[in-house]
């Protein structure tokens, strides 16, 4: 009934080159790094059924066959040939790529070239302050050095992404932190620094957001699991200086996100990992995303790292939860058909081409 | 399959008099006074699409045409004609209205005479406490005017209404602030302050709270997107004094109200904005809140101002949602009708005549 | 279309040995301790009717009979012989029976015998904690006979549950606290404490948690309506050490509470009593649960006390919510009939004799 067109995903990683095993898998797909609990596996989750009902027939096998069937597929068909497979018959056509660390994980052209699709390049700015730190003798090259690259990096990436998060509290500071506070900052940081240390001091965080404002490219901020109202202050401080802000993932807060992008004009929230990783249940959390936000504040990402089965079951999940959402809208006489349609095309692709100024 | 009786809506304000254009018009649908995002309209939002679900009918006209017709037909039947279409459609038969600040909305009675129904005024406590301090001199002088305002606002109000709520955290203290507390913070905000000024003293608004429990009047405190759980300190000091409060809009965090209207005998919850807001997506948002609250806890409000519009989504968005709520919960043999029925009128009118002492 | 086996319920209290009236069974009901407000009745929520729903047929009436006749009937039967044929038409097979304080409530083999069900116990560490100090004259004693009567009770009991929950805020501290620390509040809380007094000093409750921990015996903790993303840090520091922690309640932060038990392989979380006092909304509190949580780490308990019409809710509640939910997206082509079968069983019993060491 509703007909969603081909997906612009603005957010992911690329893809990992490497051959897997049952258990390195399995690790990818639990996503925490860690081991499932005795006696659980990380197969037993939505993301885990998700895969199996979405993946499998794309490599010619029975939807929801069993896990051990399906790797024996995927190693039969090779890492690259599978990888393809997949990210083709995603319905993704333009990815917004998070480049660093790179690991092994395929770059921007490479994902294009597997996907069949555009690609362009984010700029992680925790990555590109590490990158100076490691090339600054002192505090003043220091921050010379990161305005330039971030500058540059703005030039080029269609959009900055700080991970940080909420993480480090004091980052969500609602005001730009004094050149007094910041000098002092790099010094301790630069201190001693083994090269390759990760940035978590707040007040350089801090910094880094406030130059990347500066820009005026859109700084996606990833909220992870906090409560993206800590923002607040942020937003607050930052509206009218031209430059977007994006609250990625935000589940089980994307109520709040939804809520944050409905009180500010700047202020956007994504909808794709949340879905990606409730799966059956994507319906209700996407459902509830289109309750407070302005419906030209929401896009899809998929927010796939690694497995190119979850740039999949991220756009597969998205489609049917947003298809099905809207159906049912239409069917109740709440929406009209028109409408739908509408919505579903700014939600897939036409926000994030206007926001990212990517041709349509 | 359930009906609903004829509303109460237990917290609005009046209507605008005046003509209004398109960009006018969507403004106040965004309701936070700022223009949308570029590429955007507040027409794309639940509001927007349930104003053209909703109203354009009222004014002879095909549900979800688009919004320029809409308003062309609006300026065709004029405001007043307009608003008393959509008024008296609303099926609402008893406004309670926030006066304060009136701007350009129509009263208490005109409210009354435009929707052909009943109003009562509603006190707003911050506005009040500015006027007193507008015409009193001395410390001693405001106290004693403020507390003969708030007792006379309470004889012939319906209710006192609180907007300050969450925003100046302390004012969520639990006790009631000392007599010298509260002089010192007379004296700072009289000190110099131009006439009108608003009251955001985090103790001076307690002070106020505390004297509007004394009155025995129903406390209306306005939560916004804040977690009413942080009155829950207030709430435990102000069980057992014989004064309701009422926690007004609360969406994201309805659940949390309902869940505090289920832990103090005292302490109801309201379900209207939150749905008029969600539009489509407002069924599962009257769900979770009837999860926890006791159904004599539960009262509708449209929590409308200026657009008669609002009136109007709000009734209507509600009745439906209760409707198929409860309708579901019957078919499914969870409820019976008869029990249905009863918690309709319950939440649509009966708990709101009961708590604010209106005649059936 | 999906069948749940018998039910293990992880986490409940005995039932009460007295008859009651109608306004004794209404306080029960209530589950506060407190009045409800005038004019409302505690039958008029999600439990009065779910109990109207589930157990009335049970004794012989119709479905949604009215209070009075149900509390007639109660009545006649005797409270012995209704409180029989409530609990063994409950459908669950086993009670972790939490013992403490045991006021009228049934013992563990009572509790065995009345539902012709295994029961086995969960030891209540505060309460042992005041046992501890109402016979020890000595902070030195205090320390030694805890330690003792902790792993003494790790000895016999199948859990050891911490009821302070989130309430005493540094009892949440993530690390254990220092034999200072702990010695000089041992040395406060003695200190002409009257017998019986409770325990609710962070200090101690952290150091009573951190014994839990080393005995290895699940430890679950209440966190009642608090977010239990305030237990990150203390999960953190457990992790890895082989103690099991289980969340209960948890609503409506049960999909914070199902985030976290994904993001630590020793963390679990309850789906019992959320539903129960949801009533007709469980399905979708339940499939909220379901998000996030991996299925492996999810376990049914009823949360009831007192009323065998508690015990009876819980689990029919819960498994109509299950098999709805899971019905569903087994239609939805979201899931395969075998792993709804598969997960259903986990949750509702294989989960928690897995986690408890229970005998399949």
């Amino acid at each position: 009934m509703i007909d969603t067109p081909s997906l612009v995903d603005h957010y992911c990683r690329g893809v990992l080159r490497t051959e897997l095993g049952l258990g390195t898998f399995e690790a990818h797909l639990g996503g925490t790094g860690g081991a499932p609990a005795p006696g659980t596996t990380f197969f037993d989750t939505q993301t885990g059924f998700a895969v199996r009902r979405w993946c499998a027939p794309l490599l010619g096998l029975e939807a929801h066959c069993p896990p051990a069937r399906y790797l024996a597929r995927r190693r039969e068909l090779g890492v690259l040939e599978s990888g393809r497979r997949l990210l083709r018959a995603s319905g993704i056509s333009t990815y917004l790529v998070d480049t660093g660390p790179p690991g092994d994980l395929t770059s921007v052209p490479e994902t294009a070239a597997a996907g069949m699709a555009d690609a362009h390049e984010i700029v992680r700015l925790e990555l590109l302050a590490e990158q100076v730190a490691d090339t600054s003798g002192t505090v003043g090259a220091f921050l010379a050095n990161l305005a330039e690259a971030v500058h540059g990096a703005a030039d080029s990436a269609v959009a900055l992404t700080s991970v940080a998060g909420l993480r480090h509290h004091a980052s969500a500071a609602p005001e730009a932190p004094g050149p007094g506070g910041v000098r002092a900052a790099v010094g301790r940081w630069l201190d001693g620094r083994p090269p390759g240390a990760r940035l978590t001091d707040p007040v350089l965080l801090s910094h880094l957001r406030w130059i990347a404002v500066a820009t005026g490219r859109p700084l996606q901020i990833h909220v992870g699991a906090g409560d993206p109202l800590a923002l607040s202050g942020f937003a607050a401080a930052t509206e009218g200086l031209g430059t977007d802000l994006v609250l990625l993932h935000g589940c089980p807060y994307h109520r709040h996100a939804a809520y944050l992008a409905s009180a500010f004009p700047h202020v956007y929230a994504d909808v794709g990992p949340a879905l990606a990783r409730t799966g059956a249940g994507a319906a209700s959390v996407l459902a509830e995303a289109l309750e407070r936000a302005p419906f030209g504040k929401l896009l899809f990402s998929s927010g796939a790292r690694g497995l190119p089965e979850s740039h999949v079951v991220g756009a597969r999940i998205f489609r049917e939860a947003l298809e099905g959402v809207l159906g049912n809208w239409v069917r109740d006489g709440a929406w009209c058909r028109a409408d739908a349609r509408r919505v579903a095309g700014m939600v897939a692709a036409g926000n994030a081409r206007r926001v990212y100024g990517l041709a349509g």
